[in-house]
């Protein structure tokens, strides 16, 4: 069975929680008013993902959600035909059902996709708003409320994979960031419930981890590691076996950085 | 359901907005009376596309875009066979449908695609004016209307992905550039809908990035992304950041680059 | 005919013998409570399948186990159609089979596996806990007892080959390690059916053979490859020749490292 | 519906238009009497194409004409299984046709292709003239009427991408070189429907930037961009613009060069 | 058709010739107790291949081999679906069979096979001994008989293809070299026919050029191709030109390498 | 339709012209009456074709040549399921109907060939000679008639394509170079029809050719070109030009080679 065209499993049905940083909200508002493709450029973890469904809740719009890769095809985008009995049946991909139903379509970490990937939303992405189905001959014209939201990470950037300027120049951009301190704190109480304190602790291990990027390690730790220190201690494991299986282990097999990273959490916990 | 074999779907209606810039009309008017190839050479967000928009216009022929890429395939612009319930049945692709009917068919950054598909439209662009459909085993003449149209970013080109010399000499070229800076400012007042002032305040911001290309910056800020920063303004964000989201964002993500862009803006923003 | 839907031939009937060696089994306790995605680290041969198997068993789950490969597609996980006469089937793949009827998915070796298949499981690693299964067109949300279990050895890692920081920050980790001397041994002893003296002599083995790693062995004998030798023993074959047929030949075939590795052994049988 | 038997489509109706420059005429002939693979070399826009049209003429043979390219595989030349509803159903492709039914087979820019489209015409260029179809199961021996002419731009010869010795000495080769400028202008004359003065002067201009050629320029102008610069002249746009539209702007992107070649048109134009 | 479920066209009907050179038949058996994997470990035809026929036929197993290459898929050995009028069937590849029948799968040369195939028998080599067929949603737990065998030439071993720890690990290793001189000049004379002293001769020539190893050849001869100069002196050839055609011109084309081993030989023919 | 299982259009119908030039018959019967596979060493355009159509005549055997190539996989020498309104068929491959109807394959340039083409022919070129079709499920045992021969120029040998040791040692060789002059000459007198001045000129002309390999050539002018150049003097064209379209002209495109090669070519016409 194919989804609904009214995209209703795409709808988000409780406001997620998120808390703003800066103008990010307005910006984006200005943007969807005339229907500008959006870049959001951040590190991992550090919230993009939860603002752009935040968005969608709050201008009601379905949320069609494709992870990008090396091996995606303009196909997964677009479509492909199937072989059914009554031979071949065109089948609407992601970013087509988009374009036809309207709502925004997120194109997460689009910059691992290939060029036929990104090449395809060109035509949508500018005055025409058109998607040209080349396969099945058919010129799909953009719903008034369809909209293109992609993410990148500009710490992966390199000149193997990279966006071309003339896709660039399509998007109007917005920064994201870690949170400050009390805001992150904030964050990690409500999601891990656990106490002011605790929070408060991981935030500074967190910042810990953060300084030593570009030092031994590629990225410091996101929201999302403290989250999940949070809710191992709060399942009964000792802070330290937390914090250790949360955050440490997985961002580096480095001994000497995590030795670093050891003392440095040491004394956070102290 | 495949487009109808008159294209209408792909006839433009209404006159696209553009303005002139020298004898370009006049050349490809020329080019269009013999039915020569045509090259439009030039940088991303110029108004390439909108110029061949225009003349499609002006000639009063369809026009069938394609966007280049490597991972297309010959077959993406010829056509292919599709397995239906009475067996295979070809279906003209966008180069083949215009080759037979009639139109421009516009190869948008050419240069993205492999040779098999720059090699196919070899013996479109000489006296034989043929496309063999090998697959098919048919030899489409060229309807008396079709003419061919290719972009070209010269920027982009490098030893790895050129033209081979003997399909560059296959066509005329025209040279495109940004505007004129009196022109750029009306032709962002009219698409951003913004006033005199902030267009032109929009268009000496781009005069600065554009200095700063080969100092940090691939290319100088396009004619569009003046377009975007406006609309931003006009949707209530502030000019900085309206600015900032628009323009400053998208093209660096280099922090140098990013507070010699910002200041030069600061400069005329003041 | 189709795996069933309870899952049950992947269920794990009786108790694995394995025995903990720290905290592995409340940490993974704590992030099966809030199914929260687990990280395996540590080298070849060292109980990470073993572990995975025993926590299925404790936990009551059933445990889909797919051996990463750097040809396997995202089809392979998440499933295909398949041609029948009836027309084309949806099969999933065993990741959707856990996805959708709960249970331990464990990819063994992700870290070899492309892009395409480690982004596939990102949307079921955050708060979403979703797989959508483009093809389909289909959300599947994850049962509640669905947990993801990937093993990773960082003596792999490289520069070509390794998880995204996006990856890594998902999973919570637990490190592994060759067991101590005494435990290994009454691991071989159970395992090989020998008795206690040939057991530690083998354990001594290992130990030599694990301190001429980085000095000409990419990794020391793996308690597997001791229970092989303890196994020939008890087949009849030498001492010497099992430990020889066991250990020694498949480490390695650099004559320098055989001898120093030779009369290692030698020094431990003598 | 496929190709009638006859090639009837392949015949060449009208003399082409072609002007002896050499014994070029007589080597072919004697190479087509005993039916010897020829090869053309020369630079692009020479005449090598129209050559075989005429000789192809002259001969009374229909001329199957293949651009060969890094794509084109050795089904692509010899044919393949198409599937109906009578099931699968062989369909001869080009070269396979004119070996079947007689003809002149040129594959254009043969070094482009792979290696198993070469390797597929071995057989049909000794004495064994014989295609083996592998895939049908069939030896097809070649029509009386068959020969095979390829052309070869040395100019792009590389380590990579050259012809394997055991299939150059199979040829037969005839050398071509731009037309002597009486020659030449006589044919830009003819084919631009331009005036002598102006077709000499185009010649002169042809000769500045082959003189230019290893100095910047890959490849000097060919005479079919001196008959575009003609038309766009004939079809009033200034001279001028005609030759910078039809001549500079093709050949080179580069400023320093441009510069030379302007200088050297300038006076030519004088 | 499908071969037999008993796969009894896999069985050794006589015992092949095979003389034992040390406790090799000792350890195999040993390791048939347990089913313990077993790689065969030694130089281009020394007889690994023989071996393990004989084996088989001692155990009375059938022996099914499958020649690794790097352009072999895991569906080659698993098996895969094919198209037949009543559907898609499934189609057991040559492990599968002997996994699900029992008897000893060989996998000659392993190491020229691509991951996905080395990955696939991991879980054939663990405590498991089951076979995942991921496509058809299938589990098949190993028959009681089946044993797994793998063939590795350490001479080829190099950075770029090596089997993985992960892999060696799991197996038993025998080692094995061409036999002392007496059993070889045995083995030449019962295969080739010819008398002691010319076997003789043949094996004093492969000594030589066996000495030469490193210094100029890859290889020695193998008792292989002392066979090939046996029989062909046998079937009326002089021995000289026997020598040459059977052992110097196939190993090496070096005229420095040819005129060394031909004086050595001339020496042993003397 | 498919070939006939006596192969009988696989049958050299008259002797073909070959002139020995050593014992290359003597060993190449004495390795068919061992069945032993052979291998044809030798510079392009020798005679290795020539020689092994000779012998299939000779020994009244069919012969099936299969030219070899990199984008040949083992399907195209063993065979493939074709879909018929029956559902799959499998199809010989032009190897397999060697094997199982009897006769002589020649895989020309098999250095050339993918390695899992070379190892396909492993098990037929050993005590087993058997062909197992994998994906057909059946071991073929080969025809008492069946012999396997391969071509191999030592020249095109490189580090990237040579066989493997395990491949060469399989194969009881014969070197072949060009005849000597007074043979060549009567060879082209014979082939191109002309008289004994002008073949012991073209002779002549072929040794200055073959001295300049490695100063410049490839490969030197071989006995196929000398009959190329004696067919255009025969069909009217001068000696001279004869020479440089038949000789010349395919084998360099080096200006100063060319030159070197005419004015020693000059020095023989005169």
């Amino acid at each position: 069975m194919l989804v609904d065209t009214d995209l209703s499993a795409y709808r988000i049905a409780a406001e997620p929680y998120y808390r703003p940083v800066g103008d990010e909200v307005a910006v984006f508002e200005a943007a969807w008013l005339h229907r500008l493709p959006v870049m959001l450029k951040g590190p991992t973890g550090c919230g993009k993902t939860r603002f752009v469904e935040y968005m969608a809740w709050r201008l009601h719009q379905p949320l069609i959600t494709v992870a990008a890769h090396e091996d995606m095809t303009a196909a997964d985008l677009a479509g492909r035909f199937l072989l059914t009995p009554e031979g071949t049946v065109w089948h609407d991909g992601p970013l087509t059902q988009a374009v036809r139903h309207g709502g925004i379509c997120y194109l997460d970490e689009i910059v691992e996709a290939r060029q036929d990937t990104t090449v395809v939303i060109h035509p949508l992405t500018d005055a025409r708003r058109i998607l040209p189905l080349e396969k099945r001959g058919e010129l799909v014209s953009a719903h008034p409320d369809f909209q293109l939201v992609i993410s990148y990470n500009p710490g992966y950037q390199s000149a193997v994979k990279d966006l071309k300027e003339s896709t660039k120049q399509r998007f109007v951009a917005i920064d994201f960031d870690y949170p400050v301190p009390e805001l992150e704190a904030e964050i990690v109480m409500r999601e891990a419930c656990v106490g002011p304190d605790l929070a408060r602790t991981l935030v500074s291990i967190a910042a810990c981890s953060r300084n030593l990027r570009g030092q031994g390690l590629d990225e410091g730790a996101s929201t999302r590691m403290l989250i999940h220190a949070g809710r191992l201690a709060a399942g009964g494991v000792s802070l330290e076996a937390a914090v250790h299986a949360g955050i440490v282990l997985p961002i580096t097999d480095d001994a000497e950085v995590r030795e670093a990273l050891g003392a440095a959490i040491a004394a956070c916990l102290a």
